[in-house]
């Protein structure tokens, strides 16, 4: 594939290196800012004379991204973007009807296909109870995670809509109530990122985790993204109705 | 439910005791032995005057099995006996038709949902390497588990057709095949049985996994089983469709 | 061995149970109460005449233990009764030098193990983050669990001090300070127990794990206790210089 | 600290980044081969005029590291050559009279815990069984690691003398024994390096796991030694001593 660059930050870098060792070009970067240390045709605008692509991926920032949907482009578009969320979701959906355009706030391929198999199980596990643990390096400010967020959500709205979540068993002296998700957040060394969900039942225990090594799941993910995305017709896609 | 038991073995006297501290009853048990320690009225012969239930559950062997399926019984049964499957088989589908018949050599639901996970996941993970373990305690001779060759013949029909089976490395120095699947079989202590399926790719590891922590997890899931069972139509069940 | 229970509650059953699988004998049991299910000879004072026997195994409750240390008794004491801990210190020291006394309040020989490799590594490892987890049923309404802290305890005396326990990252937005020890606690289903020990680098982590299956794992440890006791001179004996 | 390395490969590339990270200063690289890409002063003999240093580190091959050792270098001097292993024993006693000298196949400080971690509860544990496993990439061809037979051997060494290795359970349909010691080998995506030691007894498990997330490890490990080696008295050390 011919691919075009949304912005050129750490995670396009890694794109592009991961791009050209698996046989994809890339044709140049978008941005509007001076990138010095890029090696590929830099565009400032998209009303700039663009060059030929089969698609483009923009792991950028919502005003660069809001520009790409505003203009005339119409390749493939995988966007990971994060922010401004709704506004992008409007421009997404008519971008939509002239190119296929796919948006994940988390473009790891391994973690939609844990969200997908938390989806499956948790109608089918209500007398488990459910904990989860996410684990990242000493340097992380937030706590939990946006991945555990996400996976917490998926556990939600497919089984369990009352839930409560507990961050702290220590406050209190009462019995684990059926309707809790107890959450811990680990926090300690340079770990890359775990998730790990736990039905745990009588006699049993159902644990589902996720472990990255690295934030190139990222870009390894983005790049499978546009592999299918150049093959399909226009539309809106996520990783829930892209692989059917 | 009132239960009528099909044999009175270890398996079959939790199952008796995990009924009564959930508010079932149990009728009786179906035995050519003399049992001495059963507490419930014994019926040596399934041409006797059985008492009124509304389901029997079975943990047997295909002897007894099969007087029950060829007797004039139609309670929903719930059928836990493992060996001579085809003849047994043949036998489910005659007696499905007048009354709800369950089969499972495993009647774990942890298992069976972990099964299902594989069967969802395993076509979605084409670039990444499966590896398989199984852990259980020193007095086990089998090995690999019935459990782990259940998960495996799972990938195997829905994604990896012509997986190969690697039991161990040290007799190579060849790097890993795509096809590869490889086994590994702890045995130490008492550890009632876990299973775990890794799915090891680029820069991340996805891993599902299964402990018992005891036999109990059998007797209650044909207990599940069989409050599923007594409000279907006749038929022959597994937990592939039990549950839809 | 010939073995005198003190006390006869579930713990103490199992001790019996255990102690004869293995060709010992339990010579009586010294209980104020009545024990009907009791198939050994009752004891119901200190001043009765007690049987022969090699040592005395203690899982009863404060009374009883001090009426034991305050009698005339010499023979080896495995004392693992909870509770007033200082009078019965003063009560063990004394009786130490008539008989060989052995205390912990966690007679699991695999937790002594997993206490002392943390007072070994603790001081090595001032450059990792520590993190702790804990996984227990969901009917125990204490959190952290009394093992957690009993290793905790072992990490602070050896190597930090100051240490700073953290039950919840989610209220902080604050990077983890390097004195820092995050404490995870884990409630669901019917888990025996769980306790991991986390060093986190950079770039590695060590970890340190037991798994409780059953609580046999106290009545087994009282047991091997007692047949290093009764080969041991008088004195006071903890985990710490039993088996030096 | 300035620092020479001696060899100029992956490995010493990464010492010289993570030396500069830390306000450490490379003074050169000992190189007999041409380094296009090294930005630090080169010098391709023992015998020319090295410049001033307060240690040197050797990540290289026997050839160069016994120029070093039979040259007259006394430079505090951290040596992680693998191969000729008996050859340079002897120099490095021979140099050991004149500097501190310190050595490992395997630098890197978790390792070297865990390591002495299994020394030390090897002995305790007789009535454990022991399984090993190690996780690695899908491109190692070697198995089992390096480092699993390090461990291995230090259990052997101070607990085990007749162990049986065991690399596969299914080609045999006896019981476990006791002198077992299980080892699997798992090879999957690129997992840089997961050693864990099982120790399972009746009805618990105790787990020393360490992971690895970068090959840095190494490099991190030669520098926390140096730092130490510069401190000490001419001799010859290892892991075992360095830290007393």
């Amino acid at each position: 594939m011919k691919i075009l660059l949304v912005g050129y930050g750490a995670m396009n870098k890694r794109v592009a290196q991961l791009a050209e060792e698996n046989g994809h070009d890339i044709v140049g970067a978008l941005s509007p800012t001076e990138e010095n240390d890029c090696p590929y045709p830099l565009y400032d605008s998209v009303t700039t004379d663009l060059p030929e692509a089969d698609c483009l991926i923009d792991f950028s920032h919502p005003t660069l991204t809001k520009e790409v949907l505003n203009s005339a482009i119409t390749l493939p578009m995988v966007i990971a973007t994060t922010g401004e969320k709704e506004t992008l979701f409007d421009l997404f959906t008519e971008k939509a009807q002239s190119t296929p355009v796919f948006f994940s706030a988390n473009m790891s391929y391994g973690v939609h296909i844990v969200t997908q198999l938390l989806e499956n199980i948790a109608p089918l596990m209500d007398d488990y109870d459910i904990e989860m643990i996410e684990k990242h390096h000493n340097q992380k400010i937030d706590a939990p995670s946006g991945t555990l967020i996400k996976l917490l959500d998926a556990i939600k709205e497919n089984a369990r809509p009352d839930a409560n979540e507990v961050y702290d068993r220590t406050q209190s002296t009462e019995k684990r109530d059926q309707k809790d998700i107890g959450i811990s957040t680990l926090r300690g060394g340079s770990i890359v990122g775990e998730h790990e969900v736990l039905f745990a039942g009588h006699d049993e225990v159902i644990s589902i985790k996720h472990s990255a090594q690295s934030k190139d799941i990222f870009a390894r993910g983005a790049l499978k993204v546009a592999e299918q995305l150049v093959n399909k017709q226009n539309g809106f896609y996520t990783y829930n109705n892209l692989y059917v």
